[in-house]
């Protein structure tokens, strides 16, 4: 019986940014990597080594075919998610997913379905939420610190920041999209996540790319810059510019909440309160984060729900496929909950 | 012949928020002030002596009946501009309105379509166009050193910031709408004016009051908070974030801009762009503004266009509209240009 | 009946000091001012045209005479406290005295005992007590946030800021002590009023001058620095040092309370403490103070305790005549309650 | 003849505390270490690899046995201070021992009259005497620039900085106390020398444990905080203030001396006096400190005083103790010099 | 005799520059003015009612013909200066002229020999050297605490500074010069007055004008920048940069001395020495400056050589003839000291 | 022929300074190290293994030897670099020689005239021209957006900072001079480099030698400060100040340059001008700078002229001669152009 047991076994598929899934997994008292796939031999040798892993596929078919592999991280290319997920809960693992789940709601939603057929977890690496001042800030607004969240503003603008010629990620075959889906995930994702995950209903917004002269090889088919407005269920709104180029002062990652008893900011970290009658600012320090392969062992062993489950990852690929409509429509979305 | 004139003869109606203009006329060069009409008898009295204005009304339809004026300024509260300024164009005279024009785009229009009709200036009070930042970036962007325009954000948030109680501000019959009108007004108009003007085509917007406890008498049936999306004819967006009270840090103020060759920021005034192949952060310095008084009588003597012409009051209006019309809904307005 | 009355009828005696007491009491709704007394004739016109208050007097005894008198500020040289105020007091006033309160613990408890014989209030002028910062850490205090406070540390340091020369502040006699009795009952107070007023069992303390030369002429034969330690009943501890000249970087004025939940400082105003877990630093903002006069004027009418009674007054004085005793003795003191 | 030796023969017992010995030492020319004791193999073995020590030994007696061996350094948990020191002075070797001395005064005094009874040295680890910027204001001090220092205030307050569960730290049989013996004895030696030594007559202080919840397991017995106020001959006076645990912004740790013609400041270096008629403020820089193996091989080769010797760590036991025995009777301590 | 006086008469020539010296000699307590002269009638009457002046006069003639007037302060143009001085000298008046002395050092000498033949006071305006901090490094210097000095740097530049247009500061006829002798006077006066009023030998400059644009009527035929290098007999050597307009970040006025010993910068005041072996930096804070106005009414009473005597007039005089003379023949000047 | 080879086969002669050339030659793509000299066979023995340079010598003169070597870099004390380079240029060797280029201009001539003979490159190591910010402002002052160059200020200031004791850089017969030609000739070369190498008509001078007690050991003849003044032939001036050692603040190096239409500073970068019509700081950012090694050989490669070339290398010498005479003679020096 899973709940008998002390440890989870796990697998890692895709080392170039699996490498930190592997080192977590390691760290955890309570997972252990039973194998490794990735097509780079030198990358495999060299985290076998390093890591101590005892067994390494240059295909992930036969690492999901090991008896003993409880769960895989699967942390590849965007577009590869959709199937070697799927591929993974088939034989029966628990799956952890980098972000953005997939390339589009439709397949995001096919994963989640499959890992609920099997009744298996589905995890999102959605490692902002495991930070510690997101844990602290979420904290808060679970005791009611904050009041009602009425409105958030989100951004991650880089200056000169798009990712190397060459690579898949100005591909938007094979990554979906650009800024928006690399970066403006995680943005947009921690702050609906302090805000309660409440449920978008409509959404407009514009991705535009203005600085094709910064990819000089290869493909460059997605967006430099996004901006989005968010309107949920609970009558909130949200607001969020994202870029990879923009003609902006310096990179600059942020997410603020504003609540009717108080306000916040993540980076710098602060709270925009009052306290007995006068207006107060704290300044919430050492905060403390938590593993998020720890976490999922955790879920996996005592059946608990992630802090970052599957139904958010598709609750973000509606938001994120609703922009580029929006865009693409130059006209409102409204999500269809049905 | 207007043209010959030196001089134009001004009235103002309003002494409350018209105090500057009186100022404004009576420093210079080519305005004169004729007559102020105030139903404060003791604020007339004390203009008239300050300022050596030699007649006072407490009726503005004796000021507009004086037969040496050519203009007057019309800075009464909102729900006034439009009975007043249309009184005052039917009196044959150039109108400079405070802002926001009046309560909504029909009014406004109605206010313009009768300037029109006689052949008279209607300039509006966006006083913020004539600050010599403004100005210096507008020069900035007509030389083409922005490239195209395709982003903006904007702001005015205050803490704790709503005006006093029992005034006609958080009335929403006399204003017309609560930090939207008041704050936002200027932010947003002075954003577009940078942007070129460029016509809107659709708004998302959402407006919200959470702070009833704040206004202790007097009716308070506006919002304190606003935050909208815009998206222009020619594909850029905006956004926007307004309050009179809100859990953030402190009062901010904020206009920025970013093109294809530049971006800008107001307050503090900075550009980014990239100079022989590096990125360059530009601050100028002392920069100089205008005299909007001055630039009035001069467009009223040379039958020039004013910098802030009627036109762009009716525009600003139909924003401001479809913002509140956005919110009621929960859905984008698309403004109707036929 | 007392109870009745809305407005208080004061007196000030001594417009050098005094002139901020009488503007506070001219402020105050509920005041009103009906003499003023001092020894100098050009004072007491100037105030008495400044602030049009009808009866002067050079005799204290003839304003103490006034039918319609109700109470008194007495804000003249330390010596002449306990006189005035016995006068007062016996001429069946209530008395506001300046602190410190007497040149000693005896001549306090007299004050005291006179005014609780004739049923009379006697409030000192602690004006610190009334900040808004100090108002605030009192609430704070007094809704437990501190926990249990153990500790205090304060002062008040002067690099070269003895008072002038030939001034009755470095004449014992006159003065009762130099910086400690200055300055220190200031801070000693602000710190111990936040601490909850407890009850001090012992006081170390001393008190030297280093600077003769500072004072050039007059007589100098008091202290220009102190340092003290104090342990209260409650076993709490607090140490002070008080100098009007004295070889440290520049003016620091400061009062930081411990306490077993939080701690806190007075200018900057911060308080240090744990919010869900993480260590937290709060910076209260846009506090709010109380005029001591208006609550003086309230306390009468009301027949309510003031923020600072006669009691604390007497406190204080057994604190400072503990530390210069314990100066001389070169060994603590244990104050004697019974 | 000692004289003629160029080189001391070193032993270090206690290679947790006492790397630092063995590496002083090692780099130091007139000193040789010729072996380690210590009860943990695994470090022992460590440093004889990288110190090149030929011999090591895990009963430190045979350590005292070594025929060659001039002199130890005994850096061991403090209960162990008194009984190693005098094996190592009865074996005629002279001694280095970490402080704080002992457990109390009378160790302390034991360990003296040993090393003095056999003409031995016995060398206090009081490693702050010997930075860079003490030894310069020593050196101010020694020429008279501080006139007659009659006050210092010193601190070493952490906000949580608790030693490790389950170290002996907490434990006051084998610690002899808390912050005060552990971080006390650092600033309150460093202070009282660059006073010059005074001798104390009489010692308030205040020791509580107010953060049990920080010390998870193990014992904890000792406080967490300390105030003291100690009273010296020349009639100085000092006050301090320790902790482990406090709720203060940060850990902080500061020693200040004010005299008549200068005072100053240790972390930031800084001296506030008077030049030419007018206040300046000297910042020195690139103050250089001593070694202080070399300075206790320099004293035995040539026999000198240290200028850290076993005198002046009796001395602050005493004050130690005083600070302890005022805390548990709630009055002032005069020490017994006789 | 003069010695037995108390009060010195004082007549002021020039009210424009002239207004700090009728204010100055107004609050010595050993001046008196008697009279004032300017061609501007409403200047002399606003003067006469402001300080009391009994007469006043439209020419400097009639004011020289006064019986009990016992000096003069000439504060007009510079090219003033010397028919002005001659006439005052020649009527038996000590002189004060304002800075530069004259237009050149032939007239200056001119004015000098006339004072040494009538036995008149003949003092320069240089208002520098009598600030606090001018004063303090110079009892530094002369207390040997710099050694010797052997180089200092000057300058003031503005970025765009030139006086206003149509003035007769960009008059060469008039003024005798531009930034150089308007500006330069000042801080070259300064840093030679701390270096010990060194004899010059030789000169190297360069004064150049590269903002025409920036006077837009008037004359200006005058230099906007200067640069200079002079050595002096006892071989030190001085860099000085002068500008009334230069592409530099802002205004900024400094003079620095280094000395064998210690160097120092006025404006921020700063000295950088060594320590008891340690490089300290020191910061002089509270410097008082001296009234010229006193002293020269002093130097007058007590017939003292002034600070400003002069003889330094006439030194700098040449100093800045050399600094043109060298420009106009693109080599250095030997000065002639015969 | 030189033009199809692809890469350059570099020696490096001094390996203490010439670690930093072989590091380059390493890195580049077209370059390759085929052999390296140095007396150290330690060091050579270092270099051989880290760089995996297969030749090494003792003697320079076998390097030379080598038939596929084609250039040399030339890294050994000052004297050694004129016969060094001689002989490598008789051996058809092209040369890129340490700075400065020899111990007098005579010599650099020589240099310069033996290269040109044999037509080969000799390039100067001026690694601050290669710095990315003196290229970017190179690129500036290329475009016109300096306008014309008129003045330049430039410094390397230390405190305390004379080379070690004992080696020859404070041997005037091995260096040719102290921080003039150690430190002066990076920034004095850098600021002729951007002022576009104007030729210098007249230098004004002084070398002085006021700290002889920081050389322990050794000669030290040479001076440890420098001030220069220098004219050029376009009317431009520049002045510099130079030091090992001087009681000034801080290390500091920099370079400023003031053009008609804008100024600029190296460290920090920054460009001080104007943009339509309003002042303007540019702060230019991540610009960056070239590998001189790899430029070396695109010149030899390319056969074109290098940004150092050895012309250059004779005008600062000819700088710094003719400023150390002009200290001897304590007159200006013409340099002849003849």
């Amino acid at each position: 019986m899973a709940r008998r047991k002390r440890t989870v076994n796990f697998g890692v598929i895709g080392l170039g940014m699996g490498r930190g899934h592997l080192e977590g997994y390691v760290k955890a008292p309570n997972s252990k990597v039973v194998g490794i796939a990735d097509l780079n031999e030198i990358r495999l040798k060299d985290c076998k080594d390093r890591y101590s892993v005892s067994k390494t596929f240059t295909d992930y078919h036969d690492l999901l075919a090991l008896k003993n592999l409880d769960a895989v991280s699967v942390a590849v290319p965007n577009y590869l998610h959709n199937p070697i997920t799927l591929d993974a809960l088939k034989a029966g693992k628990h799956v952890l997913v980098e972000k953005p789940m997939a390339l589009n709601a439709e397949e995001g939603q096919e994963m989640l379905d499959t890992a609920n057929k099997h009744g298996l977890k589905l995890m999102l690496q959605f490692n902002n939420r495991y930070r510690g001042d997101i844990q602290f800030l979420k904290r808060c607004v679970d005791a009611g610190d904050f009041g009602e969240i009425y409105f958030a503003k989100t951004g991650w603008v880089r200056r000169r920041g798009v990712p190397g010629a060459g690579t898949w990620f100005t591909d938007k075959k094979r990554s979906g999209g650009g800024p928006l889906i690399d970066l403006g995930v995680h943005v947009i994702d921690m702050t609906m996540y302090m805000m309660g995950s409440p449920k978008p209903v409509t959404v407009s917004g514009c991705t535009v790319q203005k600085f094709p002269q910064l990819v000089k090889s290869g493909t460059f088919d997605v967006e430099d810059f996004a901006s989005a407005y968010v309107r949920f269920e609970n009558g909130a709104t949200m607001i969020a510019e994202i870029s990879w180029a923009m003609n902006c002062p310096a990179e600059r990652i942020y997410s603020e909440i504003y609540g009717t008893k108080a306000g916040a900011s993540v980076s710098p970290l602060a709270i925009w309160t009052e306290e007995h009658g006068a207006l107060a600012d704290i300044e919430p320090k050492h905060v403390k984060g938590l593993s998020q392969f720890e976490h999922f062992a955790d879920c996996i062993l005592k059946d608990k729900t992630p802090i970052s489950p599957g139904e958010h990852g598709v609750l973000m690929m509606k938001v994120l496929d609703a922009i580029y409509e929006s865009s693409e429509t130059g006209r409102e979305v409204v999500i269809d909950w049905d």
